[in-house]
């Protein structure tokens, strides 16, 4: 006789025996008052934390003229897309925020998605399928996204090692001059901080004649002049085919677009199930991703000391000895290599100190690689960092976790 | 040499040749004043039209309750998540609408998605994962998101005639009992407007040992006591084992949902890949989503205008001589059966009479079975009705347009 719900527990036992079962931490975060949140353990009064490991990276989701823009939408044209994109759902929100977009990485053209995570999964495998014989070149690291798509595809794979120019080049000098290639990678790597050499790829794909699809979900509203990524930042923009963004993000709202030629939008566009088949993005989200992005265009400032944050932090925790990974931006990512002292760390400095930083396990990062993963914001003051070091060194001796070497 | 942009030059073209290209009809609904809203052509000043084909199918979109709610939430705890759902992103929202979803469905817990696009397809793919050798068994008219789940769980699919009993036990019966079998299908079939019959659905899923997945998408908030859909309506609900939902349609704003068992949910929420990598919903769109859930789980009257609405309108399309198409829904929809009139229809509406509805032509639906698909909500008058009646005949007799036998 069979059995479902046996099924559905087995799946998660082996989870759990793993040590990875995850607890959404229930949070309610204060307004005008980032970092901090107040935490619902689920029995006491809820108590306020430090946030250690948002992804609003900038805290531009409490800004108060996008949160104006999202009320004015709410009062103007209500709550909801009310349809797809094609049947009632395209607002006049979505045609200025698509240009935005588009002038945001200097491209033709930009086509929203409900999300960055929908944006590379409609937006690879279409190319895999509009492109006949497409073969993608996949860094090893690219994101669950990005993967998903990438298998859509249908397509053949080929994966190279991360970051790894010469790899990709013996993979690229292989294959067939006259089938269609695409090199797919990120510009930051989220959960490392490394970053992909870019126009190194570009040159890669200029002579072997391959489109470059570039996710810059980590780098848009964070680096570049206009905030328009990592591509930007280097001045290659203009020769990445597709950039790929989320406004979640640094943006603070919620959402995902693509942005590139005319005729790719188009048939993207025209072709991505995920993009045809869905309600549009609600129009009060665009709205406040519109002031978002166009309040980034100009905040040079806020990248400044957001980069300046990131680094004062990797030197006073290198100082105190913790074993912080190599990373070359935003993201500072603390080594363990144990999912079990890792959420261990995690709930002491959830209980005793009341700093919230989620553990990082398997599958977002390959098993033994466990990490902390801390996401200082130009909001995050000297204090604030002083305090998790102080909190880490406790935590770090009575769990008995390794120190760097000195 | 191989040309990119010619590639998706020739795959816009291939669309274009058959008279099914979209162009996206730029709006700007007027709040208050639902069903209307101002339409943008791009060159002259924007006009005021009537929508008729909005999902937004009680209004709720523009619901005071619903606004207000999340302008608080935008107060309260700012315009995003800020992160995905194990990494900072639950919020105290998040957990509460969850548990109102479980109850609206009578079943022990709930989880959302950035959509109920994302809903079906992580949901569909996870279980064909998660259960080994699983076969799903699919209605041939299961909507896209479906199709895209089944696909990504690898295992094999078998696709029933739509609604077809018959064929359904013919396929169950040669089937291993050993073997877990998924039957995946919608209540309301938003093309058509018909229903399936969900009880005897489940009557063969218990005589087979089949697990079963609905789609209701269109149901929610529009049948059932509590709106919790026409299996709560027919009294079946605790006999399907996963509800699918959105929170995009009646309930006016964004999002999708699935309803189950503890056990089912807990699998899908630790394996599917489109939920654990992506931004939690905002919590601005969740707060909606709770107010207008509960709204309407209290609205019978609300959801009897509606059926009466649409009611009134088949019966004044049929009189008039129009193709009505048999539904027995809250979908009124008219037959066209050729792409390029139903655009025709569509243009001429918008143009001389300032009525939108949207042509549906394939891939929403086969081709040869292009339509007009109209949605009446408790906000359309009889004055409305009766408008859309004129200019249809003016229309229709202008383009040459079969009526329905008399
Ligand atoms: C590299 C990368 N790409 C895409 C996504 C998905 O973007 P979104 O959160 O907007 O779905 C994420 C994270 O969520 C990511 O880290
Ligand atoms: C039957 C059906 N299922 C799922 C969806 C997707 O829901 P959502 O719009 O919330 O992505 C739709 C329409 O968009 C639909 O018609």
């Amino acid at each position: 006789m069979l059995d479902y719900e046996k099924a559905f527990q087995t799946a998660v036992s082996a989870v759990k025996s793993e040590g990875r079962y995850r607890v959404f931490a229930d949070l309610e975060r204060i307004s005008g008052r980032f970092p901090q949140a107040r935490y619902h353990d689920g029995n006491s009064d809820p108590k306020e934390v430090t946030v250690w490991c948002s992804n609003d990276y900038l805290g531009m989701g409490q800004h108060p003229d996008v949160a104006q823009a999202m009320k004015t939408a709410i009062d103007q044209v209500g709550v909801g897309a009310g349809g797809t994109r094609n049947i009632a759902g395209t607002t006049h929100y979505h045609v200025r925020l698509e240009k935005e977009l588009a002038d945001l990485h200097n491209k033709e053209a930009a086509l929203l998605f409900t999300s960055g995570y929908v944006g590379n999964e409609a937006t690879l495998s279409t190319l895999g399928k509009l492109l006949p014989d497409c073969i993608t070149l996949s860094d090893e690291l690219n994101h669950a996204s990005m993967i998903h798509g990438i298998r859509g595809g249908k397509g053949p794979k080929l994966i190279w090692r991360h970051n790894d120019l010469v790899h990709l080049e013996s993979l690229l000098k292989d294959l067939p001059a006259d089938k269609p290639k695409v090199i797919a990678f990120e510009s930051v790597y989220s959960m490392d901080g490394d970053i992909a050499p870019i126009g190194r790829i570009c040159d890669l794909a200029d002579k072997y004649n391959a489109f470059t699809y570039l996710d810059e979900v980590h780098g848009v509203g964070l680096y570049g002049e206009k905030g328009g990524g990592v591509a930007q930042r280097d001045g290659v923009e203009h020769r990445v085919d597709v950039i790929e963004g989320t406004l979640g993000k640094a943006f603070g709202v919620m959402g995902g677009y693509i942005a590139g030629s005319s005729a790719l939008i188009d048939a993207v566009r025209s072709y991505a199930s995920s993009f045809i088949f869905t309600t549009a993005l609600s129009p009060v989200l665009v709205a406040g991703a519109l002031e978002s992005v166009r309040t980034l265009k100009k905040s040079e400032d806020l990248r400044a000391r957001h980069q300046e944050r990131a680094a004062r932090m990797k030197e006073v925790l290198s100082n105190a000895g913790f074993p912080v990974m190599p990373s070359v931006s935003h993201i500072v990512p603390v080594f363990v290599g144990d999912p079990v002292a890792c959420k261990a760390v995690s709930d002491r400095l959830l209980t005793d100190h009341s700093m919230y930083v989620q553990p990082i396990n398997y599958p977002t990062v390959p098993r033994g690689t466990e990490r902390l993963r801390f996401t200082p914001t130009p909001l995050h003051t000297d204090a604030h960092i002083e305090q998790l070091v102080e909190a880490l060194d406790v935590v770090w001796t009575d769990l008995q976790l390794k120190r760097a070497a000195a």
